[in-house]
Formats: C-alpha cells, structure tokens, sequence
C-alpha cells in the first residue's frame, strides 16, 4: 500500500497572515478573520478535503525590525492584528467532525500550569482534536510587551522549554490515574483521592508542587507539533515532537536535502529510544495552482503584483532579525555578501534557479508564503512533486499555505486534493478516532510507550503531603 | 416604569461547583460538563430565559485548607477538575444570539499583555457579549503552582490589580484610535500607522511598552465585573467595576443591609467621579422552588441530604482561610467564639433564624448555593423576595445559583421568570445590542464617560520610536 500522507492548512488568527499585501486581493476574505463565520467556512472546506489538521500559527509581538520600526508591519497588516488562537477552537470544533486543530502557544511567555490546563480543557471539548505547536518565540517585541528585560538566548529558550515540558507531561501524564473518577454514589466519592497525586516538581525554571486541575483528557498529553532547523532544534523535536513543521525548496537539491534533514531527524529519534517513524515531517509550501503550467504562472505573477515590498521585507526582517532596509533592492542575490543574508533567500531562489534574482525579486517572492516555498503548476505537476517529496524526500504531509483566502485553500481541497487521492496518496474519508490516532494508528490515543514523555515519572506521595 | 432586573446564571467548568456532594442526585448533569454539549444546553435554557449572561467563576487551585489536604475536595469533586472557562466561550457564541458571558480570569496570575488580546479576541467573536470577572485569587495553592512563593497580601494583590487595570485600559481605549483599519486599496494600507499608539506603559509591577495586538473590538473594553466585600474591595469596584456580586441573605436585616451596601457603594462612585447608576450590584442567591412553601422546603430538605459535610466544609475553609476541621460539628453557632468564625455562618443561620444552628446545620446548608443564599419558596414567594430586594435593597438584578444542574435553572426560567416578567421587573424578549448596552442602554458599546478607563492616557508618540 502507498504511504498515506497528512495535511494541515496553514492559517494564523489574522488578516493576511502569509501573503504580504495580498489583503488588496478583490477575493480575499482575511479581513473577516475577527468573526467566526471566517473559521467556520475555513473549516467545512478543510472537513470536505479531509485534512488532519487546521494550524494555526501565532506570534504575540510586532514586526518591528525593519527600519526599526513597526510601520511597515502595521500598513501592510503583516501579522497584525494578531488574535489569540485559542478562542476560536471550541467553536470549530462543535461544526467539525473529524479536522484537528493544532494551536501555537509560546512556551516562553506561558506558565506550565495554565497552559497544561487550557490544553487539557482544549482536548476535552474537541474531543481529542488538539495539538499543542511548541514554539519559544523569535520576537525581541514579545519578550518586552511580556515583562522579559529582552528576548531570552536561544539555547536557553530551549533549555527552559525542556523544562517547562518536563512539567507539562508530569500533569497530563501522572498526575490523574485513568481511573480516579470512580463516581461512586454509594461510597459517596467523585473521585478517587489516592489517584490523585501532586506532581512537586522543583526545578531551575519552574516549582510546581500541586495537582493537575483537569481530569484526564482523551489524548492526555496532546499532539506535539514544533518547527526548528537548528541543532538544539532538532534534538528539542526529536525528544518532545509527534509532528515537525519544517522549509522545502523547489531546486533539485531540494529532495536530498530533505532526505537527509528526515534522515538526521530519525538518527536523532533513535537517540531519544524513539523508532524512526515516530515523528512525522511536515514540509510547507503554498499551492499556485492553474489548468496549464502557463496560467498557473500567470497566476505566481498576478498574486507577486499584489505583494508589498516593504511588509514582505519587514516580516523577513523579523524572521531574520536582520533589517533587509540596509540592502539595495537593486542588488543582485549573487551579489550579496555569502552567509546568513544570502542563505535567507536561498529558498526563493531556488524556484526559478536559473534566473538572475535580485534582492527586490526575492523580497516579492517571499511575501507569498512568507517563507513556505511556492508550488507552481497544474494539479497534477504540483501531486507530482508532492508524491517526489513523499518517495525520495521522506516527508510524511504537508503544511498547505493560502494566498487569496479562502479561495486558495478551497481550489487545493477541490483540484489537488482528487489528484492525491487517485494516487492513494491521501484518504477519501475519515475514521474516528483522535488526532493522534490519525497520525499514529488506531488505538494510538495517547503518547507513544517510546515518547519521552511517558517516560517521567513523579513521587507517587498522598495528597496529605 | 418599574425598574428592570439583570439575570446573570452563575456556573463554573466543574462537576458540581457551587452544589457539594449533588453530584450523586439522579437528575445531576454537571459530570458532563467537559464536552460543549452540557454548555450548548445551559445557554439554550439560558436564551430562553432572556438572561443577560452566563457568569463563568473559576479557580486555579485545590481547597486543601480543610485538614491541611486536598483529601476531600478531590472526593467531594469541590470546584474540581476546574477545566479552564476561556475555552467554551466561543462555541457558545456561534450557538446563542444574545446571550452574554460573564468570564472570570484571575488579573495576578496573568500578563496584562496578553489578557488584554484574549479579551479582546472574545469580544470580537461574540460581537460585543463579553465581561471580565476581575478576581485577585484567594487560595495559597493558586499562589504555590503559578511560581509565587506564597499567596500576595491582601492589598498588595488590589495595588497591583490597579495597575493592571491600566495597562490594559491603555491597550483597550488608547492603543488603536476607532478608524485605524483603513482598508485603502489605493493608497496601498491596510492600517493607518499614525493611529496606532505603543502606549510606553512603565510601573511598579508592569513594563508594556508596545502596541495592542487586537484592532478594537465592539466594546473595547469588555463589561467589567467584581466581587469585593473589603473596604480595599469596594474602592476598586467603584473605581473600575461596571458589575458587582455580593451576597445576601434571608433575614429581616439583609435588606436594610444591602441597602446600605449600595449606598456605600454609590458614594464610592460619586468620589470616583462616577454616577450612582455606572455600577449594578447583583446579589447571588440559590432558588430552590415548590409549587407550595411546603413542597419548596421538602426540595431543600432533599437537597440537603445529598450535601457531604466534609466537601462543604473544605469548600468553605478554602474561602475563609481557616480549618473548619478543628470545629465540634455538633457544637451550636451562637457558642462559638464571636469574630470571624461566627459571622462566616451569619449568612446561614439567617434562612432559618428561630432554629438554634449546629456547626453540622451550617456547614451542609453552606453546601447548598456554595455561600450563595438560599431562597426557598414558591415562585411567588421567590419573586416577592427578589422584588423586595431591588426596590426596598436597590439591587440591579442578581446572579442565580445552580444545585441539581441543569434541572435547577430550567425550573427557575420556566417557573420563576414567568412571574418576574408578568411584574414588568424583567424583559419578555432581548433586543439588540452589545452587552452593555444591555446593562446601560442602548448606544452605550464602549465604556462609560464617567469611568476611570476613559481618563487613562498615554503619549501618543508614532510608532518609529
């Protein structure tokens, strides 16, 4: 049987999230994000194609690298607004069925505490639906609106969300026995008192003596989702993550590439005592889709016009933390000093490799995905290099990124959805079960016995202690 | 005109939060309450009703006072699981069309920051139906898990409420001037930057210097409620509370004495610069209904049979901060030591106050409503009662407990408000409208003039520096 891949819909709790500028687009919807009615319409598209998962990205900080300043993130509205993400689940999934929702929540700017109870209550009303993505925030404007002196060193975010988690599993996962709601009317006890156990953790970041607020959820610990490339990245997912959001390109280097960036991560999974299947790899990219490979082109161009220099340079700028205001738009990539900067746009690049790119192309470019490279064709050449990335480059799914919302989600769902699914790519139907289930197996409704996170174990003490 | 009343439902994410030991009654729904269903339910009774909102209270702790252990708040189910409230709002929302929701956050153990998105993101999904319950926290156990050493003092959990009510008025009122969103295809922005305003916020407990992440939502500010009893209490529900929650009881003095709370709180006002109407006060109590008086209190004597002293008991030493394990139960009331301990159990003694009163009298009552007053009766009788206790107390309306959820609140809309309404004291049907309109009449969206979060400035500098 072919390998059955997973798709997640790329989204955020904004205007125009992932395509700078597009705003202007007489199709677009975004500008209706505020109201339910959006998701809704958002969510019965992904139900009708089947996906495993709406994922909704977040930051909680401004833009305001690029010419120092947050102007050009505000006129463009380059993920402003940013609303909370969290609110808008439990509304999706009463008019859902089956479609997961993986929902970013920084681990840097949150207490374990609240955060492993809004997950739990997040599992339990969706029925166990919910992924948690694991970020530690990139924004220095986040750590001063949050009361951190500046953004916390990247080893150290890493270090402390190694701990944070240490917390977070000991609640979801020790804390509440399966069984300590007994209900016994004739007893007269709710729940059983010696199944209950305080976690007291006291560690370099956190103390947290107390019990877990929230009775056992169907997943328990929800689905793990987390995005990094760098070393301490890759250990970080390999320990902790069920799913890893990560960059493809369209060069042919891209495949190998990908290839040994799934191979490390398996070698680094069998480290951690995972098997190699253990993580799934989710590369994004941004379906632009035409009847001919001409028009799908003519579509790359006319959704490029309406791309913004400024709010593409200034969300680059933040990703980067570089300000891209410094370099002249004029300038040849090849140009540009080697290293970081011209790494950076490495991935635009390497759409149309043989063309002479400027720093103006790549900039435009990049405001169409925001960083999740372009598939340029008909439905059948974009299944093609989906099923390449599948076969060679052992992608497990996909993070499906929108320009024209909602129109350009809704045209993957109903002309490359078919196509995968001719190939027994991809599922016609769902079956119950939980998000993890999906991605895992039937039966798999909790954590892996070969997760990290089953492994931690607390003092089993009474709660007299 | 008569004046006409506010009807608030008080819940809370839990089992049976404000009922002890009903958990057990045949007819109990509330080990349902972790799936939208329950609450799809409630807010249909609820809408029926023509009820002004659904006030959500909530905990971020365990009651282990009570013998020094979470012993028997955990049998018992008091107040736990305490699934977190934010979470169901939405879905809610997409089901009703009026009715509003009343949320408690706790304002010590959150950033302003990022309380102020998330307000400000259910605002928008409920178009204008939110309220903040602005708590302080009462239990040590809140204070251990969320990484403080120990429960903040009294008064310096309401200073540093205080300036978190600043930030977060200078993020709701001052951060987006009302026609920032310009939408301008041609001009090429989508938000005006001069009319966005990082409010510089620099104090004692806060350092926000940025922007508000949410364009204004219909209320900017959401309806804000309190419950304070303290003199420190009372100042800062007139200082800033749109909305207040006391208690009331059953003897001939509570009415003399809610009048006089009133008229403290109005005066309060008044140095406040505000109009003795900007704040309504809504006495909770429990109904508990008969088709006679006697039916009434054969309820209430069932009731009380399914009551478990020990959950009670722990529920309120949680709430007065003292061990109620170390009392006799079958000591009298009036042989305690007069003080704190005595008046703890005013509220009870005063349903019934010819009968000499056990401590076991006391507490097992107290599990009845959970502190809120009884009021057992006929329909009549129940809105003789509440009448009395808006014309002759100067209550604004009430917030209404629940015992044998959901069957409690359905005999109350079904048996009750018929008879407030054939009074003119309550609305037949809701009209349009954001929340507090509803509360301050129609045109009435955003605060108040007279409030204190319309004072609050800040600098308005662009957004370069």
């Amino acid at each position: 049987m072919t390998k059955q891949i997973h798709l997640n819909a790329f989204a955020q709790h904004s205007v125009s999230p992932h395509a700078i500028g597009l705003w202007k687009h007489p199709d677009h919807e975004g500008d209706a994000h505020g109201s339910l009615s959006y998701w809704l319409k958002l969510s019965e598209i992904l139900e009708r194609g089947t996906f495993d998962t709406l994922f909704l990205a977040d930051v909680l900080g401004i833009y305001d690298v690029y010419e120092g300043s947050s102007r050009a993130a505000l006129e463009q509205a380059v993920q402003v607004p940013a609303h909370d993400p969290t609110v808008i689940v439990s509304a999706l999934a009463q008019a859902t069925k089956h479609l997961g929702f993986a929902v970013t929540v920084s681990a840097t700017y949150a207490s374990p505490y609240k955060l492993a109870r809004l997950f739990s209550t997040l599992d339990h009303v969706t029925d166990g639906r919910i992924a948690w993505n694991v970020v530690t925030g990139y924004l220095e404007s986040e750590a001063r609106n949050l009361g951190l002196a500046g953004r916390i060193q990247h080893d150290e975010r890493y270090d402390r969300a190694d701990e944070f988690l240490d917390v977070v599993y000991k609640l979801w996962e020790q804390s509440w026995e399966r069984d300590a709601i007994v209900k016994d009317v004739q007893k007269g006890r709710y729940i059983d008192s010696s199944k209950v156990h305080p976690i007291r953790h006291e560690g370099k970041y956190f103390d947290v003596p107390g019990i877990h607020l929230v009775d056992p959820s169907p997943q328990r610990t929800p689905v793990l989702f987390q995005a990094g490339a760098s070393s301490r990245g890759r250990d970080f997912a390999a320990k902790h993550a069920e799913a890893i959001f990560t960059d493809t390109q369209n060069s042919k280097e891209a495949v190998p590439a990908l290839r040994s960036f799934t191979a490390d991560l398996r070698r680094r999974l069998q480290w951690n005592g995972r098997r190699p299947d253990a993580l799934k790899v989710f590369p994004g990219f941004v379906p632009v889709v035409g009847s001919t490979e001409e028009e799908a082109w003519r579509h790359y161009e006319e959704l490029k016009s309406y791309v913004n220099y400024d709010g593409s340079a200034a969300l680059l700028s933040g990703h980067a933390g570089f300000d891209f205001s410094t370099l002249d738009p004029d300038e040849y990539v090849e140009n540009l000093p080697s290293g970081a900067i011209q790494s950076t746009f490495e991935s635009y690049t390497s759409t149309k490799p043989d063309a002479k790119w400027t720093v103006r192309d790549a900039i435009l470019h990049h405001g169409i995905g925001a960083g999740s490279t372009p598939i340029v064709g008909t439905p059948e050449q974009i299944a093609d290099r989906l099923e390449t990335l599948v076969v060679d480059g052992g992608a497990d799914g996909f993070n499906v990124g929108q320009t024209v919302t909602l129109r350009s989600i809704e045209t993957f769902v109903d002309e490359v959805v078919p196509e995968l699914r001719a190939r027994s790519l991809f599922r016609e139907t769902y079956e119950d079960g939980t998000l993890r289930e999906r991605l895992f197996g039937k039966g798999q409704r909790e954590l892996r016995d070969d997760h990290y996170g089953r492994r931690v174990t607390i003092e089993k003490g009474d709660v007299f202690a």
